[in-house]
């Protein structure tokens, strides 16, 4: 690629252009400096318009497009390769909020509004948009639905495919579909959106979307309860729909190694019960018309499930700061897992009816095969999704060790996955597949399925310039 | 199509394959009567591995494809053409429920299994299965979901698509895709399930389906809600959602003049209010405790309504056969509607915001327009979702007049969807294209939207062999 090519890219669109490496820099490592590439340049436009402008370019000169987002995935899904050949086009200027229809209980934002500003909106309007991640004030909803994001609403509200009822995309060949529809039924042909949504920038880039937005609750109410096994919450789990139906909002499971490494590395946190428990549940409980409701619902269930002992203790938040010092037990989980040294994680879904087996047998099995490590067993176990993540053993903590934990990475994740599969499940339940888990996906997914995905992915990209490499190992005979 | 190569099909598969006139007659006419065509044989197979050998077949013969549930379809979607070159593919054979999870709340079900029979699968396991629909006896679940059916429960549990976890689908070439997946979270490649959920088997043939089920609701309560206009019965929607959240289980908006149909010709019907009134409601509240909550729900709704002027007059159920009679009012319109003569239909959809101005406006335009005409607007308002029907005039029943009021269907319909696509709505809410709307829904679509249709149908289905002319109309440049 020549300079000169370059300057009809700079007349293209508005926009900005980076091309210098400093300015480059910040759009080529992930946030957690995983992954690290190089790029032609960063192509930084304000408009859809300028999106397709921008695609159409790149359409022309053959030059592969990496779009990202807020760039907080983890799965590499939004990083350039090493050759430096491709241009990475960040979606971070389009971030208009385009309307919002309180009425129609919908918003149009562009895809680079993150999602704590789209919750920001939603709550100016007197409403809820329920996705709700970690990297929120990062993260930008264009990424959230490119990548099909989950978290700690989805039990109630689904990932962020559920969330959303229209796109706008710019295609491969740069032209503009408006699929901006904000209807709850439309049955006049394919299903274009939900083929976007989830497909991490590989079949088209999406620069808008039409979000759901809900009533705001009156109230919330939250427990923390302790179970003695996986086991036992999923029949907690059982009782709670059952009594509750969709004024459950959340169901995370944690085991006490969580709370532990928590209370470690969090001076504020405390475990709010007087003993210790191999599993804690934290339960959430979202009522439309008091909080007195909310909890009146989840004191309901705490009775009746003590007394038939699905439970051995329980904590309920009284006031908004205990119900956030709750919360905050399982939200530091992760950031507390990496402050305690090297990790191994796996996002996984199994059916609930296979995850007290399977937490079961495949911790005995990593125990019996792997030597100096932890098991940090959490996740949202109303959606089936587990994060069975492993730490370094509290004797094998420090530099010293690391190599030799990180050799184990590669065993432990076949290990994991294996047995995933075996189970029916899933082994990127909500990270999306990127360039992380895209050979190990290949290795599970049947010859018919790569082959659809395959068609798929070539007739709307037939030049495999939208984000090539990610989602879809390259493959021989093709 | 010689008779040799009919005996190497008749020997491919298990299962019944018709080539008389008068055993296949009841597989080429849709069951009111709109459709007739002509097919080489109609194939019955038992399972989806003779699915996929008739499938072969068709694929090595160059054999288009009829794929065919319960035929209750109100598109033509699965008819044959005039051109006896297709078989018809009756999925009806495959009926077994192969599994039920009550822990993981799913149910895996062939394609042949009438959404009846999936409901009463369901109830068997103590679960709801909510997908619900006027054909619930004949219709199949497979056709559910390739036409992604809607029905009176929408609001609450979704569309046929919003109930399906995985799919087992025959492809074009005969290969079976196991896509029979039983999880919440699964982000590890294209969503193909959403891509065949609503394709009509223009893309492959679904052979069976992971469902979601529900814990039943204890109780449930409904009231007729008499308002003055659509704009009062949207304010009424927004209060009922807000109090209700998704206790709110249906809320559906019909005409004084579908009533007085009902009344006319169902004997049993009558209107519950001591006044008329321009418009009803039919508001439905379910509890996962007990019917009393239900009834309190919606009892505190309906005061704080009357208060506000949002509802002139209400009658709530106290009995199972009152809830029943007030379902039957509105239940009863369409085939009310059918008995007094000859209809014109839309089904549209709309967002919420738009739907009272939508109403009055073009209500407005027919009766100006069009002379001899009846406006029966009923519907699933709370999903946006209108039939916003036409009977003749009271003094132009009868034959003489039908030929006249035939021919207003055209430039009606016209009107209505010139309408409808201006608000940003959708022709076909709930129905489908099939061949009914397939050429009116290109008229709206854009052309991009246009090619990315025929770029997938294309990858999928290389050779047009399934369904052809269903969906997407022809079109010269290809």
């Amino acid at each position: 690629m020549t300079a000169m090519k370059l300057t009809t890219l700079r007349t293209a669109f508005s926009g900005r252009l980076h091309t210098e490496a400093h300015d480059m820099a910040p759009f080529l490592t992930d946030w957690r400096g995983k992954w690290t590439g190089r790029a032609l340049a960063v192509a930084q436009p304000d408009t859809a318009q300028d999106v397709a402008a921008v695609l159409r370019w790149c359409h022309e000169h053959r030059v592969p497009v990496v779009p990202q987002g807020g760039n907080t995935g983890l799965s590499g899904g939004s990083t350039p390769d090493g050759t430096g050949q491709a241009l990475v086009l960040s979606l971070t200027r389009l971030t208009r909020v385009r309307a919002v229809d309180t009425i129609n209980n919908t918003l149009e934002v562009e895809a680079g509004v993150t999602l704590q500003e789209v919750q920001a909106a939603a709550e100016q309007a007197n409403r809820l948009f329920p996705l709700s991640l970690a990297a929120q004030g990062t993260c930008t909803i264009g990424g959230n639905l490119a990548s099909n994001a989950g978290g700690v609403q989805v039990l109630r509200w689904g990932n962020a495919r559920e969330l959303c009822l229209g796109l706008e995309v710019v295609t491969a060949e740069g032209e503009i579909w408006n699929g901006l529809r904000s209807l709850r039924k439309d049955n006049t042909g394919y299903d274009l959106r939900d083929l976007f949504i989830g497909s991490e920038g590989t079949l088209g880039i999406i620069t808008a979307a039409t979000l759901k937005l809900f009533p705001r609750p009156a109230g919330q109410a939250a427990a923390f309860v302790a179970v003695p096994s996986p086991a036992v919450a999923v029949e907690l789990l059982q009782l709670a729909q059952l009594r509750l139906a969709s004024s459950l909002t959340a169901f995370e499971l944690m085991s006490d190694a969580c709370i532990t490494l928590v209370e470690k590395h969090v001076d504020a946190a405390r475990l709010p019960l007087s003993e210790r428990s191999p599993w804690y549940v934290l339960v959430e409980v979202s009522d439309p018309v008091s909080e007195a409701q909310a909890a009146a619902g989840l004191e309901g269930l705490l009775e009746q499930a003590l007394e038939q002992e699905l439970a051995t203790d329980a904590a309920l938040s009284s006031s908004l700061a205990q119900f956030r010092a709750l919360w905050a037990l399982r939200e530091d989980i992760s950031e507390s897992q990496g402050a305690e040294g090297k990790t191994i994680k796996h996002d996984i879904a199994l059916p609930i009816s296979a995850i007290a087996g399977f937490v079961e047998a495949t911790s005995r099995e990593i125990e019996a095969q792997f030597d100096g490590v932890r098991l940090v067993v959490f996740g949202h176990l109303g959606d089936g999704n587990l994060h069975f993540n492993l730490s370094p053993a509290e004797d094998r903590l420090g530099k010293a060790h690391e190599a030799a934990f990180v050799a184990l990475e590669a065993p432990v994740n076949r290990l994991v996955h294996d047995a995933v599969a075996a189970a029916g499940g899933s082994i990127s339940a909500e990270h999306g597949l990127g360039v992380l888990r895209r050979d190990e996906s290949a290795r599970y997914k049947s010859a018919v399925e790569l082959k659809l995905m395959r068609a798929i992915k070539a007739a709307l990209d037939p030049l495999n310039l939208m984000n090539p490499g990610k989602v879809l190992p390259a493959h021989e005979d093709k």
